[in-house]
């Protein structure tokens, strides 16, 4: 019996994940026809962000799991959406798919994706199924509202703003670490696997800092912390001064740098895959930080920054300060 | 000098593209943010459509020129949203490149995109480019907008119907032939690689077959007419009859055939990357059509068949009625 995707076909394969789809009452028009139609929410804004998982690039199939792939390539879409403090509503999915792939392989990407699209009430209202002569790819296209008085963006920084970050630092890269390499546990270490394996989109705080326009800018923190303050800082024609000793570093980074060795404050400041929101706020806006922190409950809010006029971007550490690292960049 | 995009970088790269995209007013924030925020038009609904143009499988670099192949990646996209009656709004391009690529190459790819971009007041207002460790891709995810009532499917085709098509057909299949394989020029050569490289969606033809309510049912032809006659018949739970002698063949196809041997009439049939609409339209609706062609000028409108009881699907040529063959399906 053929178990592969090129044994069952493209209609059948279709099919077979159509059938899996929850319908929604807004959707008009679902998966199925030449597009699909969905009835948009009053008086908001549509929000539109696209981003691409591909094998041997963003995963490596031997120690992903098939769940991981379709959660990840949900997760960096909804990430994105709630730094631009929107609700998330639906996305599209674009499998490219090698003809040897298992359909069991689909079958578990997909079951990964509904999972989180389900936590997030995201429908899922089309897509598309081509073959690949190369890798598997999962391209995903999320669609979110806003409200015009609560869009965050990468612009809205001025000198004096505190800097915030959501979340730990450091877990989803030493997560990545370990599974690429040496599999041994530590503390910490399903914790990490989990980080990596399935990011958690900060979609509530995305919400709350721009509901209650807490935030004077906001970014996420997909190719790390040290990228995201500079592309924020960029966009908003600022600099940053950042301090070390308030990173909020994971406690799983600490654990594997105290077995391997290495700095976790530099795996903090330089490794992807947090997918945590950065954010500033101005010194006016602190009471109302403190009503969104106790509305998000167990999730740290960490201030770890100020904005400073020019574009110096500085990282102060207990013997100096000295100039930000670069971040993660693909093609270099 | 390396003039590849691992050469180029992954930011600079984006920059270089960004700076390329038109602005739009409706367009709240752009390119270049975590996400694209655009104002909707009142009162219309959503309409989201995504299609992937892969290397090797969609197109071959040795006779596609960059161009086409962003001319194509948009329009395929553009076709289906014409196929649901809408009128394209904005569009968001992921690019998943191969290390190696010329830069050379991307940018015509772009010029490509963005030349049937403005033919189509479409803005590009976000996007995602990832390296690929196998073939070029270009995944588009295109939104458009329709009133509720004039949202056209694939599910209202009833018996006693007539069915249409737009265009000719069998140019784009005999290009794409010529060019994978003779290269020998004939009369409407030039026209059969131009069907095939730069396909023209029927954008217009939607739109008016919607706002007028001619069409009882409608879909693209993107894998041939015998594919899409199947998908229409299916979703309205219909049979239909096509009349083999009424078919638009085009001029195109007929003089390839003349020269190579085989049948134009059976390359009309199942030949695919003919972006036509293939639509229904009730007995009482005949005279609104007629007021559409005329809108349409010089686009042909080809009755072809009829809709039937029952669910078989045949095609009556001088010879006798036989079953619809069938079209073309990826992984088989």
């Amino acid at each position: 019996v053929d178990t592969t995707v090129a044994g069952l076909g493209e209609h059948a394969l279709i099919d077979r994940i159509r059938s899996r789809l929850p319908t929604r009452p807004d959707v008009i028009v679902g998966p199925g026809d030449d597009a699909a139609v969905v009835a948009p929410p009053r008086g908001m804004l549509d929000v539109f962000t696209t981003d691409a998982q591909v094998e041997g690039v963003h995963f490596d199939l031997r120690f992903v799991p098939p769940r991981a792939i379709g959660h990840r390539a949900l997760a960096v879409n909804l990430s994105d959406l709630a730094a631009m403090g929107a609700e998330p509503r639906v996305a599209l999915l674009s499998l490219i798919l090698p003809d040897r792939l298992e359909i069991a392989m689909v079958d578990g990407l997909v079951t990964g994706l509904l999972s989180l699209a389900a936590a997030h009430r995201v429908a899922i209202v089309g897509g598309n199924i081509a073959r690949s002569p190369g890798p598997l790819v999962v391209d995903v296209t999320a669609v979110g509202a806003v409200r015009s008085r609560c869009v965050l963006t990468r612009r809205g920084a001025r000198p004096g703003d505190d800097v915030f970050v959501t979340g730990t630092l450091g877990a989803a890269t030493v997560g990545l670490q370990r599974l690429q390499r040496t599999h041994d546990a530590f503390p910490g270490s399903e914790d990490a696997d989990a980080r990596y394996l399935t990011p958690e989109p900060r979609v509530r705080a995305g919400l709350l800092l721009g509901r209650n326009r807490v935030a004077s800018s906001c970014i996420d923190l997909s190719d790390g912390l040290a990228d995201a303050v500079r592309q924020l800082a960029t966009a908003s024609h600022v600099g940053m001064v950042l301090d070390s000793t308030a990173l909020p570093v994971a406690a799983a980074a600490r654990a594997w740098h105290d077995r391997h060795g290495g700095d976790p404050v530099a795996t903090a400041v330089r490794g992807g895959e947090d997918y945590e929101l950065l954010f500033t706020v101005r010194a006016n806006r602190r009471g109302r930080l403190r009503g969104v922190r106790q509305q998000l409950g167990d999730l740290p809010i960490t201030r770890i920054g100020v904005v400073t006029r020019g574009t110096d971007l500085l990282i102060a550490t207990r013997e100096g300060t000295s100039p930000l690292p670069s971040g993660f960049e693909h093609f270099r």
